[in-house]
């Protein structure tokens, strides 16, 4: 199937002018840019793509400039959490329209109750014929997801095909959920920052933003292409920058714009309000790590 | 000015029928029927209105059918606390525009940073012309406001003329607020089970979803027409009706609908999934308890 | 039996001298204030106890004082809860070896894998011989004990014969507790806010730190010698109190060891730091409550 | 000052024999352990000791036996975190006692209003002679400690004369705390992950419970003999493995542990419950990492 899933399916960041209006022109350049360092798959509309600061009709552009820049060159997955399952289904149904290869969807904010997560998810699935991507969100959403709750979605939902992490230690949590179904492709996350052991422990690829995404591509080739030793020397070579892009939390967002603009891929690097000052001192270091690794921008 | 805010600003419940959708017809009639129990003003689209649950297109909906079915008889709030400045301008101008009296906004989910609060207000406020109504809500958005910084944005933004209360013990936080500032009037929460109470210390009013409002208007009445003693009789009176609906918690909306349904100002009483279904035992009770205490439904 | 638990079984204060240290003359004098108003029984070291403020030393000392004053009279139950099982279980032993009836136990600190929380309650109960009260305690813990989960307890651990009940609607948890479970006796709790619901629902009492025992005892026996609407009708009287009380949160330990001073049953209401100051108003607007109901101090 | 404190304050593991009990004999062994690895300090009682999961009688062995194994080779430094001022307190001055060059203090649990955590530091440092350390500890306190707060703290209470880091990004709160105070040293934490750059910032040490030591002893001898870029290197080539002890969170403890048994300095790995187990697979993995990086256990 060619719409499968697998690789990188990064995160992808939303270009917004320095007025805070949505960039269309540094979107489609972005788009290129990704596809241009051959990441497998487009992740469009996620926390990482301030999709929780952006309106619906935002929204709706952000998917139809992706998909036509796209044109076909990769699986987009698009991003539909919502707090209500009505919302869910309208955008899980827009994605579809657009032309989306999956959509990703966390637990509304706070729903700890299993059997309302089961229904919120079942009732989505049934109002979509694309595959569902359940997004692993325990600090934003406050929902902890156990690999036994996760294999029994997937084991009752077929639409959920992928399962994306994002709770710690996530390669401990590939394998135990590995262990209790047969139905899902993991991607891991937390920023690329076990990436190796991820691939290690089964993981079908990685759903992440980090501003060098060639880098984790070239992981996942050379993992999967046999060179599993150069993939792993080639990933802690680089080590040290996906950790400085993942330690700075959701203030990671403002240093991924500032290098999506440093490498030419986009016009500004501003991040909707309210969202805290990047300090110098973090962009000069970062330059000077780059540089270090001898990393091309 | 006849604009001003005060008395019971009742939170909206928002109508959907049974198929989820929204029920347009039983939105124009409880308009009518909150007014026709008295209420000083109409707050919607709050999270009792289940506004975190519905699309920005039905948000619009919702705005022009009270606002045409209210026909200027009270003053509307509405809720448009949102995760980005620019969704949260873009909610109020469309307020405003739509006949607001003000707009009521509550922090960004777990934006815990002082300068950058004050900046989201500011900019808000800057973008409109009608009054704000802060609103204290640490449980949803994970950010307490502290008394002093509660006068800091009112002293510093003169279009912050209101603050809505969430936080216990709510009638503390109103002495402690005016002894801080002269520049906001003051509504209380938390289901109306310290109304007496706020009133005492020196709030303006309050903003709660109840379901008998004309109780709580009955309380406000007495109070400012110098029966005090009249008001605090009447509100303990029917304090376990109050208590009952407010233990619920977010549970609350299902009761709530299920009483307006009971009273005929709604069709259905079908709240937006998920949401955790009624128990039949819990609405018995009440029932009971509405008997009980001699107050018609 | 004559130790079985049920009716008011009071979450005792610890009294303090003005400097802070414990006050054992004021314990002495509190035990028989507690069983002079009727209290079925005494629940010590609960978080009401301000047992996660003292030394175990001073545990041991409160442990013994209360025993001996109490000679027998009603049956005591022990706070225990740890992080650790080595220390809920070094705890729950000087409770039985002091003549405690039951311990009671909250899951330790943020562990929500249930798997762990059965062996934690496994293990504890093995070691002791007097029955376990399951402490639902969501706020101080983080965790959220399911009816399912609850009763998956109680039909593992026959030693945990009892749960006391802290998470709002507690007569809803009542009936789904014992809807899954014949093995437990309920408890009420949340300051009494619902007692007379709780009881309705098959709650065999409440533990809780409501400054005037005499009143829930009074709607307990009330109640249980077939006498239900006067048990009812007493409560709703009181309504204004209990809820006067239970507002202020964690903030009530101050104001109840005022109303213990005023009543004479110890001589300090020091409440060890950090603690919020109780406000005069506060305590103003309680005494005239206090007055306004008629009730005696 | 010989006491002064810098470099790596290792904070110490508590080694336990398998059936729980406190294991005296590898406590001395891990202490020789420890010192032969060139730290400059020892840390004990914090939360990677399992502070919260012993007894006060147990502290008291383990501060008796830490200090008088250590003869006054390097620097102790005793966590005193507690839930009342009290507490504190009597825990501070039983180190001082002991012989503790100073005593480390977070936050107690959820205590959020600043005058009463001031009021809390300061009635601890009129307790004690000795210098105290400012636990920076926002997971496992629920409190947020910013930079101005910092300051503010340590421009007010002299004791306060060191800060340890816990929230994330380290590097970018050293500056931001060192902007506003230069009452302060600084140590990083969060497992190391950031050393090189907090040092770059301007840090003094750090304080953590990475299993080589003396890899973060030789990152630190390095920088401070002016010999930057080889401690750069060095830091980034073991990076990898102190990533993947720090990814494993609380889980933490039972890795180090293990290592620690590895190494020969503890006879047992036992961490008490209730406490996650160790899945095989990533214990081979770590090994195998260990091998990788040609590191000797």
């Amino acid at each position: 199937m060619e719409n499968k899933l697998q690789g990188l399916c990064v995160i992808a960041i939303t270009p917004f002018a320095e007025n805070g209006s949505l960039d269309e022109e540094s979107l489609r350049s972005l788009v290129d840019f990704y596809i241009g360092r051959g990441v497998h798959g487009l992740t469009i509309l996620g926390i990482m793509g301030e999709a929780h600061k952006i309106l619906e009709s935002e929204r709706q552009q952000v998917l139809d400039i992706v998909m036509k820049q796209n044109a076909g060159r990769v699986p987009v997955v698009v991003g539909c959490t919502a707090n209500s399952t009505n919302v869910a289904i309208h955008l899980a149904q827009k994605a579809e329209q657009g032309g989306a290869a999956a959509v990703m969807v966390a637990p509304p904010q706070n729903v700890k109750n299993e059997a309302l997560l089961l229904q919120h998810f079942t009732t989505i699935a049934e109002s979509i014929s694309i595959p569902i991507v359940l997004q692993d969100e325990p600090v934003t959403t406050g929902v902890i997801l156990t690999p036994d709750f996760i294999a029994h979605l997937a084991n009752s939902i077929p639409a959920i095909q992928y399962v994306k992490l994002e709770e710690a230690p996530t390669p401990v949590k590939v394998t135990k959920i590995l262990e209790k179904t047969d139905q899902l492709e993991i991607f891991g996350g937390l920023g690329g920052g076990s990436f190796y052991e991820e691939l290690a422990r089964g993981a079908s690829g990685i759903m992440t933003g980090f501003a060098f995404p060639e880098i984790l591509v070239k992981v996942y080739d050379l993992f999967t292409s046999g060179q599993q030793e150069e993939a792993r020397a080639y990933f802690y070579k680089h080590l040290p920058l996906i950790r400085f892009e993942f330690q700075l939390g959701i203030g990671g967002v403002a240093i991924r714009k500032e290098t999506f603009k440093l490498r030419g891929a986009i016009q500004s690097s501003h991040v909707r309000a309210p969202a805290a000052p990047l300090d110098t001192k973090t962009m000069d270091e970062f330059k000077e790590l780059v540089h270090y690794l001898g990393v091309t921008l």
